[in-house]
């Protein structure tokens, strides 16, 4: 079995772990809500992360599991004050070590509850398990763990879908949408090794994180990555010098599943709306998959949240913008 | 001096060469257009092409010369019509080499004439001239040809930003927009070795290149990439089992500046606005170069349009979307 542990060189123990249990996980984002630990600057803090379905569709886990899950949000452990930390400080956080669990689940939503970017086009909630336990070349990778799924390799590369501080706005505040503060940012190079800097609002800053996933494309285009139970060790610390307006990260990737120039297939989107020439795009992917490749749309639709990146090639030519999606050749292992 | 040509192995003698005269050049797309030559499937052709700026603004270009440019459009090389393609067919592309005069220009346009992305942040118009006889460790590079610029190096990646068939919608059409049949793309992966598919919608195709970059990010936020005069050498061929409803490519890269995992700096434009996530992810770029690492914000947006790649990280989470622009710190070598 390989390695569930994707960590820099050199992680330290943790100072401080949060171990998954109700106490330390909550489901929106509120400046009251009283910190579960508050550490020093510098502190290294594990977070033991249920998935994004609250630990409620566990493997084998059919479209009525995911369908029957009952969460208020995203389950987050934290939050986590930082000793000192002033609203107009810039909080720094190493991600340090993650570890999976073996599995994860990719699911298209039931478009009336939620709605990935095609909610039109794919009516029926679709949901696949992967198994974490792969490797290919010697590359740990997350292959289709059914019989009947098409074969694909995707390499992993774990990442907190959401994390951040919390804003200072009064009340509640939903964990699905990003804000400045981060949240929900999804941003898939924000890996071992990468750094993230987000602007505090209130006093600790009030950092949480969860909804991890083995891997995603940027875009996340049918709304869910790999989503795994995993956990992630990070530094927490502050910069008083250097006010933020936004989440800023250090990152070195990786930007292909190999971490090298590949060869890819991609498809254009041509519009006059950014996000319409971002599903035109992914209407390319979802029938060069479909027509081409062998896999039915719906695991094309999977394929392409987990495995495609959307990059914005043009935002200046006028009235039309082009933004076009990568899919890697190396990732469709069922050719060979 | 570093090669100024970048192609892949044992390209062909063209079969046909289309010099730089005004007879070859159009400033529009027309379907009515008389081709300047018909081709058979499979013919490789060279296209000497003029820069964005249709050979009126040579170095030393001041920001009025740039200003001073009279031209109807991009100056397009073509028509070419190949033998035989029909409406529904789908013409290949294969690039196979290009070739650059040693110099480009980057322009911040006058928001009133012609807009960037950031245009009421940038209202005045800005030129710099690019050396690209440069290296770096061995590699081509582009670097700022004023000794009052910073310093940095940005691997040369050649491409065409605008390349397409004619539309068949009557009569003259702008070069400045893309459409479902290419065009102003400026899709930058379309380098040496890619090959580019697009749906024909007329009888011949009609192809026509030009607008060839040295570099430029995804994106090409200040409006212009590496503007430089540059001939391109394709094979244009047909696919007629395989109708496409876009441009579609094959690509290798470079998908970063050196073509595998390298530190990049990042900042996340979060807004339930796809296209002002985008602002505000390069308004993070254009901060971090500005206040952190010595640049003039004019130089900082010119950088960005050039080395700064915008991905769509999420566009599920709502009502925010992420878009995320990430800087190659490899192309800061003023720090070293």
């Amino acid at each position: 079995m390989p390695d569930r542990r994707f960590a820099v060189d050199d992680v330290p123990d943790p100072d401080v772990r949060l171990e998954d249990a109700d106490a330390h996980v909550h489901y929106d984002w509120d400046s009251a809500r009283d910190p579960v630990a508050t550490v020093d600057p510098g502190t290294v803090v594990r977070f033991d992360c249920r998935d994004a379905y609250d630990g409620q569709a566990r493997p084998p886990a059919t479209v009525e599991d995911v369908l029957a899950v009952d969460a208020p949000g995203h389950p987050l452990v934290g939050p986590v004050a930082v000793e000192g930390v002033e609203p107009g400080d810039t909080l720094r956080v190493d991600l340090l070590a993650f570890e999976h669990e073996g599995w994860g689940l990719t699911a298209v939503p039931q478009p009336e509850r939620e709605a990935g970017l095609l909610p039109e086009e794919f009516p029926d909630a679709h949901v696949r398990e992967w198994d974490l336990d792969a490797t290919r070349d010697g590359v740990p990778v997350a292959e289709f763990a059914a019989d009947d799924a098409p074969e694909v390799a995707v390499p992993i590369a774990p990442f907190p879908g959401n994390l951040g501080v919390a804003p200072a706005a009064d009340g509640a505040h939903s964990t699905t949408p990003p804000r400045r503060v981060g949240g929900n940012l999804d941003v898939k190079h924000l890996t071992a090794g990468a750094t993230l800097f987000l602007p505090v609002e209130v006093a600790g800053g009030l950092f949480s994180l969860g909804d991890c996933h083995a891997a995603q494309g940027d875009g996340e285009v049918c709304l869910t990555g790999i989503e795994a139970p995993m956990s992630a060790t990070a530094r927490l610390d502050v910069v008083r010098d250097r006010p933020i307006d936004r989440p800023e990260l250090d990152t070195t990737g990786p930007f292909t599943p190999t971490g090298r120039d590949e060869p890819m297939h991609a498809t254009c989107g041509v519009d006059s709306d950014l996000m319409e020439a971002a599903r035109e795009a992914i209407r390319g992917t979802i029938a060069h998959l479909h027509e081409r490749r062998g896999f039915s749309r719906a695991d094309a639709y999977v394929l392409a949240s987990v495995a495609v990146d959307l990059k914005v090639s043009q935002v200046v030519d006028a009235p039309n913008w082009t933004v076009t999606a990568y899919l890697p050749e190396s990732v469709l292992v069922g050719d060979d």
